[in-house]
């Protein structure tokens, strides 16, 4: 009987505090537009550039991105197994996931040795690269060996190499499979190309993408907030569902970078706003 | 012949100037997604109610926003015209103009006196207010004789009247058509109702319009920003365009208003993705 006495109080005492349980729960924010998308939401490292880590995560968890392209301001490329361990975890405290390293650039095979480690311990198994052109046959054979993907930053006309998607695509297109880009939008835009089109043709080896806007075809063009060029989004995101991109957008801000939080939030309003409204 | 000569002089640096200018001159970001719309983009003053007008001008640069509801804590109900002019000379300098007042609560003829003498003297012709039930026999005599727009703020169901769009319109059909409503998109919601039904319905009478998200239809749901919440904004901005509203959607973002830019800029990019994307 005391056994009995006992469940129907507990019983009485959960559905009590169930009920007021209820009562006091709000409904939260519906889940973000890109979950229904292959893809997934970042940030590029640069746009911290000029912040620390920790208000960089504090910005990331304000717009509810979750991933992050590591750039070594915040972890050396020589870094030893504490540091990465350490920035890891604090990065995981706030639902942060390194996903890649990068842009590095690499102009000789002991950098290009040294990343390729650096990738390793961070855990990550794709590196974002600005590799001289020399140097892709010994890429290839670091990729091989890792299995890692490298991705080949394009960075329109102001650099001399790897300026756009048709310049990385044609000195890749022969190589392993897991040598592709990263698509600049941005920079594929500044050097006078079409980065929706762009992506339909080289999908397959885009394994990045640094989202931006910019408000012209050539290297007067610069960066600003989404939405604020001449990029055509809605064009570029149905294109990111029909060849079924599955890496990560990140957004790479480039304007006010000592302030850059109202641009960030601004642009990634803007990106989701889009994805919904195509849906 | 000097005549000649200097005009052949001046021509030649003309040119060279123009030349250099034009080599200078860089792409400026294109023109907003609502400036081919029939509407205008605003915040409404009650966003800013934690941080001074400063703050808030600055911040309306940055999201390229003209258009204010001015509120009173920023222009008491009872300045003088040497204050009105002094804070419409600051707002002219940031190129924000000050569309509107309100909301203004109105429980006494007097009180209606005092709005309607100071929407005057700040010089807009629409009041956004919240009368009572009583009171709305005078709001009309005062509209007959201002000439102004009327319209009632509804607050959904945190208080007592004029809780949704269906009962602002109840309230205010057989009186004088310049008394309709501020439609809240967040307090409709919050109502059980749907913000995108009444903007049809009611569109002769929705004179300005409060553009929030919230994350439930009913009281528990709370504000947030724009596109985290439950409100379909790509069928918004649809109807908007439909009806052929030409009033302002002006931003209530009520969300961390000690801290809000983030919120601001997020909410405003998002809905002119919509806008764009929607086109």
């Amino acid at each position: 009987m005391n056994k009995i006495y006992i469940f129907l109080i507990s019983l009485f005492f959960c559905c009590t505090a169930g009920a007021s349980l209820a009562q006091d729960q709000r409904p939260g924010p519906r889940s973000l537009p890109e979950s229904a998308e292959k893809y997934r939401m970042g940030i590029a490292g640069y746009t911290f550039i000029k912040i620390d880590l920790d208000k960089a995560l504090e910005t990331m968890e304000k717009v509810d991105v979750h991933y992050l392209c590591i750039k070594d301001f915040y972890l050396p490329l020589n870094s030893n197994a504490d540091q990465i361990a350490q920035f890891k975890e604090k990065l995981k405290s706030k639902g942060v996931v390194g996903y890649a390293v990068g842009p590095i650039y690499m102009k000789s095979e002991g950098e290009i040795d040294r990343a390729f480690d650096y990738a390793q311990k961070v855990g990550v198994k794709l590196i974002i690269g600005i590799p001289t052109y020399e140097l892709l046959p010994y890429v290839e054979k670091k990729v091989k060996e890792f299995g890692f993907n490298y991705a080949i930053h394009l960075h329109g006309p102001d650099i001399e190499t790897f300026q756009d998607a048709d310049e990385v695509w044609n000195h890749v297109k022969d190589l392993d499979p897991r040598i592709g880009m990263c698509l600049d939008i941005g920079h594929d835009t500044r050097n006078g190309k079409d980065p929706v089109a762009d992506l339909k043709k080289y999908h397959k080896r885009v394994f990045d993408i640094h989202l931006k806007d910019v408000t012209g075809s050539n290297k007067q063009g610069y960066s600003l907030e989404i939405g604020r060029g001449i990029i055509d989004f809605p064009a570029f995101i149905k294109m990111l569902r029909k060849v079924r991109y599955t890496g990560v957008c990140s957004l790479e801000h480039e304007k006010n970078m000592t302030d850059p939080y109202m641009g960030i939030s601004e642009s990634m309003g803007y990106f989701r706003g889009v994805i919904e409204a195509t849906k």
